[in-house]
């Protein structure tokens, strides 16, 4: 209660006015999330000459425009003058679609802000060709909020030359996936189930063992509160050298299904990035978790934990070839939330 | 940045000045957990006529002076035509020591506040004789966080006849608490092993089963930053009909040891419980921990979850009696914190 409300003094953190434009070319870029691979999915926004916003847009499906030119497109004669705030580094790159680096400098920008910069040999550069037409740049603005979050995967696989997987399991407090019997249901909330749905959608592919698509015979489509199904519809991956029964649901017309053998963990990613699979979620289960965890293959761990204790049943995750405390595989936690009544851990590989 | 950062707002919550002076006397009664059994660790602060902290006192160990008397102690006159600020309601029983209303009269206090309402038959009562001679009385002030808190046993005990039992368990994320081969060096963060310490410390026993002492052979003591033993020496419980080696750490003479017979859970906490033990740290492992769960008998789930992963290795947690997913032992989570590079999770039976 002492009088130190008044004014005259300056916030903790000045933010920068073009951070919340940066943070509306992100949002753009997450609803076009599972639907440009292998293109990255961007967001842009343009502001006219007083600042104003003219025109969003995101990536469209491969072949389609990138965000630049569909925001451009929006803006229209009010781009001219203005500012394009993108989430990635304009591309050089004239591949089906122009380059982007031409469309901004045709449309009359004269400012362009980015978050992070275009890490590949064929459209990197795009800053420098910028400048050197005489427009302003300035990059890395949310730089880490934007690799860490819409832009992950793709960054990824551009650096490592293999889709990114995100390995999503749900557990007991005490790391078990079913009771001694099997039964498993609803171990994890309702509020996680329907997040499971909402992370699918977002997804190029989704993998899991013949195991798991044995005993659970699950759909592995994402579906809406309602129990529709959503309009994307993920890569279902099976991975195993069992035939699986002809009934599965998996098997199902209403997404594509690819049955991949037995192979190793990399070499199932190889052949999901032929396809232009750069977003994958594992699904399980713990023999397919424990081999990708084994060959190196898993950038991201999600767990739902649920608070619940079993003190018998399956383990979460299978053999991943440890046998002494000092092979253990050790992650770095980005962040614990609820989720519901459960604990959401998001872990990486710890350097 | 819009300019409604003036004067004449309330702010969105007024603290009761008498809530600092409460958590003064919560922190006092901290200070002493571990040294009351089987009587609650309270905490007393003494306000004087113009509101100054005239004397802080807590419970001293058993037959020893009540937190009130130890704070009008130090208050002396000062306590006449004050405020007693208390963690428990004053006791109307004369036992060891005399009752602590008495002591309040005497002293001349004009206003009493306390948190938690004494629910024991002996002591309870207090209030109403405080009021009835003429004293301002008033109760429940951060009721909740003191019931939780630094009471949260002792009223454990008074409603159940038995003392409050805290699992905590070290383990990584997919559950295991030893890789394949037996080794667990260091599976939690230092931070949460400094934790587990000053958790001992507070407590008034720590139990263990054979298989435990066995196979880790540990101390079971409490140790400073320095490695050097605490003052506070809470009793060690192992349970089990094996004989433990000899020269087993836990055997030696800084700390009392008690060994019992592998009976059920609850004839072990009787045991503990005629010995006045209320607070108790269940330290596994799996076997014990198992039958003290199926048995009801857990009252708070205290794990560290450390970011690792192992794939196979012994489980935190045996058998507890579940066969089917219905029969898990439902948890809600009280709290995520993170410890060091760990996951904390304090976790309480649902309703
Ligand atoms: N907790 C969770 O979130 C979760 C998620 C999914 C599943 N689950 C549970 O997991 C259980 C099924 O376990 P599971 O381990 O059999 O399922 P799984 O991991 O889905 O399937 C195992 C199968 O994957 C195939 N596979 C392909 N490449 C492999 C490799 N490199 N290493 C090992 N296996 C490879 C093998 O199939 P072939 O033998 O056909 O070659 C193997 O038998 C079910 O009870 C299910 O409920 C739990
Ligand atoms: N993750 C952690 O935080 C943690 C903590 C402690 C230990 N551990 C690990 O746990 C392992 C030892 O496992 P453990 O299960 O043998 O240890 P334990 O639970 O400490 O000991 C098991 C023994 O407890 C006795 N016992 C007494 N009453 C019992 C009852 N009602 N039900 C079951 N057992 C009862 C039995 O001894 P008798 O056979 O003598 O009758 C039984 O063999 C060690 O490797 C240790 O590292 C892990």
């Amino acid at each position: 209660m002492s009088g130190d409300s008044g004014a005259g003094r300056l916030p903790a953190t000045i933010e920068d006015p073009l951070d919340a434009v940066m943070r509306s070319a992100v949002a753009a870029s997450e609803e076009v999330r599972g639907t440009t691979s292998p293109n990255p999915p961007v967001g842009c926004v343009i502001l006219d000459t007083e600042g104003q916003v003219a025109g969003t847009g995101a990536t469209q499906p491969p072949g389609g425009p990138h965000a630049e030119v569909v925001a451009l497109r929006a803006a229209g004669t009010r781009a001219a003058g203005g500012t394009a705030v993108v989430t990635l580094e304009p591309c050089v790159h004239t591949g089906r679609t122009g380059a982007c680096t031409d469309a901004l400098r045709q449309a009359g920008v004269a400012r362009v802000v980015y978050a992070v910069a275009d890490p590949s040999p064929r459209a990197g550069g795009g800053a420098a060709v910028l400048r050197e037409a005489g427009l302003e740049v300035r990059g890395g603005m949310l730089a880490e909020e934007v690799a860490r979050g819409p832009l992950r995967a793709w960054l990824h696989a551009v650096h490592t030359g293999r889709p990114h997987v995100t390995w999503k399991y749900a557990a007991t407090l005490d790391g078990r996936s079913a009771a001694a019997d099997g039964t498993s249901q609803w171990i994890s909330s309702e509020l996680s189930r329907a997040e499971a749905h909402r992370l699918r959608e977002r997804m190029d592919a989704i993998i899991v063992g013949t195991g798991t698509v044995v005993t659970d015979n699950p759909h592995l489509t994402a579906r809406g509160a309602d129990g529709e199904l959503t309009l994307r519809r993920p890569l279902r991956v099976v991975v195993g050298d069992r035939n699986i029964p002809a009934d599965s649901r998996v098997l199902d017309p209403v997404a594509e299904t690819l049955l991949l053998p037995g192979d190793s963990p990399e070499s199932v990613l190889a052949a999901l990035g032929d396809r232009g699979v750069v977003d994958v979620l594992l699904e399980g289960g713990p023999s397919l978790a424990g081999a990708f965890l084994a060959a190196g293959c898993i950038d991201r761990v999600l767990a739902y934990i649920a608070p619940s204790l079993l003190g018998s049943g399956p383990a979460a995750l299978g053999d991943a070839g440890v046998a002494s405390i000092s092979q253990a595989w050790r992650l770095r936690i980005e962040e614990t939330t609820m989720s519901g009544a459960d604990v959401r851990i998001s872990a990486v590989p710890a350097d």
